[in-house]
């Protein structure tokens, strides 16, 4: 922490795929989404300036080890496994997982809420919690990994699967958008919890991240922002932002 | 924590203003309230004497810093600007924090709920979180902070505001005083968390204070605390006491 | 941690005394219970052999202070006491404490809901936070230290106490045997914490831990696990395994 403030900058591994509302960029590249909105705020706390590393989403924890940056901040899950190499502070946010269904591709066993069949093909993004789960959930149907959100996505959009595994808002916004094909399969299968990690030697770092994060969940700050990218879509508007010659250079 | 073992003392950070229930003194002096019902089971815990150093609210952080106390433990809200030179507990108490309106001042954008008018004077106590909350809902409402939570309340009962920030159980007994008077303006704006803050080198006795209210919170203790200072008035009768010459010297 | 790493076992201080469902032994002597599959699921994460202490309850946080283990997993309760000498993790259980009564023993006064008179007898297990909470909730009553729970329950059955303090699930347990005899003879008197203590040079143990409690609570894995110990007597068949000569060493 001292280190940070030292140098006037927070360096943060953020992911380099898309997964709005939490992260994306809009056409010139510049970042935008609910963690990049947190993970401004954290800087602007410590008093300076963000600098956002862009990284593989299955490299944040090598990256963070390695020093290439001070915090992820990046929706990221907490879990025992990243927690061997870093230190998480306390969740800023939650998500619920869902079985988003194809009604086009049901199995037959669909009628009974089993979906847990051979040939039956479930869409996870690969090296997140979303796959290490379904594998535990689903062992005879046919778990297919895709690099990123959108292509899990897309891969349900064309067919190539029957169902994904999606993340809150995603199913609500794809039912919204073509009601009579999609469903979702059951209650939350699981949820998860995000905070930002931060390297094994930062434990008072961590305490700081704490009180920012308590601070602001009783003061409505957090809650303002999650309705902003999560129950509302003003934000699209900004997506198209940078579709003609940028201004200023992508953040 | 081994330091204030080994001294017999702890030595506890606490607001020289009164900021009843939390924080306030008999006729003879003598500091009561919960936060030093708080401070005193603490200490106990510890097995160590507590001894109270009163202090400006708005010194608190730096009186830490400088190793005047152990802890602070005075209504202190968890702030990331405090966490940059403090370390915080878990919180142990929650405070709402309302608008608090005299019906004799209000402008006539009140109809509509709307407070945050030019002209409309708003009291806060000065260098709290409620002062740099009420400067981002009320940008054009002037903010006028006050020494304290008495200061503030005199001029909201003199007519020199037209309302104040108050935090509970404030405006239910001034409500209770005067029902045709004063009135709540809205939903709570926000709340804050209160918690103890030690110094930045105390990681492990903040896991202790973490396991002390842990412990309180899950056997009643806390709950039971609470309801005494802010359910009932009850300790009301305690303040007049030392209004005679005082039989023993104030704590 | 990477002590335990490094040594590839995890030396888990658990009582040696049977508090089903979480701690119990089948008739081979193997341990089972709640807080077996939370220790052995702890090492698992790490990574690493989980190796059991069996240990007088009484004598947790000595072994651990001394060593003889690296954790404490043993349905601990989370109190400032035992955290002077150790580290708490967030807490992974919770549990209610009644009074439970016998219908055949009660006193006079138990028609107005009062049990604290002289001459009625309350049993407790010796060494726990029910014994320091029922001390100061009946003053009047007489409190029986009972070593274990086994005999405490006996004393009950036995009619030698005309209640005892009963933590969730056994009530509910006894109730259901003899529906006429036994009853709960208010509200939960009081709860506690249970989480993981570690030794005090530990904290980056906590903060690994904390994220593993945290992961288990948000994906439902806990909460599964607490479900078949304390909603479901599935497990009771475990316990007569061992009967027979037993093919293996118990653990």
């Amino acid at each position: 922490m001292d280190a940070v403030i030292d140098r006037g900058t927070l360096r943060i591994g953020i992911a380099e795929e898309d997964f709005l509302p939490w992260i994306g960029r809009d056409k010139a590249g510049k970042l935008l989404g609910f963690e990049v909105d947190v993970a401004h705020d954290l800087a602007r706390v410590l008093g300076v300036r963000p600098e956002f590393v862009e990284t593989p989403f299955g490299d944040l924890l090598n990256g963070l080890v390695a020093g290439r940056f001070d915090v992820v901040i990046s929706a990221y899950s907490v879990t025992a496994e990243r927690a061997r190499l870093a230190l998480f502070s306390v969740p800023y946010g939650q998500t619920d997982y869902y079985l988003l269904l194809d009604n086009n591709k049901l199995p037959k066993s669909a009628s009974e809420g089993d979906y847990d069949v051979e040939g039956f093909k479930i869409g996870v993004i690969a090296d997140t919690i979303g796959e290490a789960i379904s594998a535990r959930s689903f062992t005879k149907a046919e778990i297919v990994p895709f690099p990123d959100d959108e292509a899990s996505r897309d891969a349900l959009s064309k067919g190539e699967v029957g169902a994904i595994i999606a993340a809150t808002p995603i199913p609500n916004f794809m039912m919204l958008a073509e009601p009579d094909r999609y469903a979702i399969g059951s209650e939350a299968l699981f949820s998860s919890s995000e905070a930002v990690a931060v390297r094994p030697d930062s434990l008072r770092f961590v305490n700081f991240i704490d009180a920012w994060i308590e601070e602001n969940q009783a003061n409505g700050r957090l809650q303002a922002a999650r309705e902003y990218w999560f129950d509302t879509l003003e934000w699209e508007q900004r997506l198209s932002k940078g579709d003609e010659p940028a201004d200023q250079p992508a953040e």
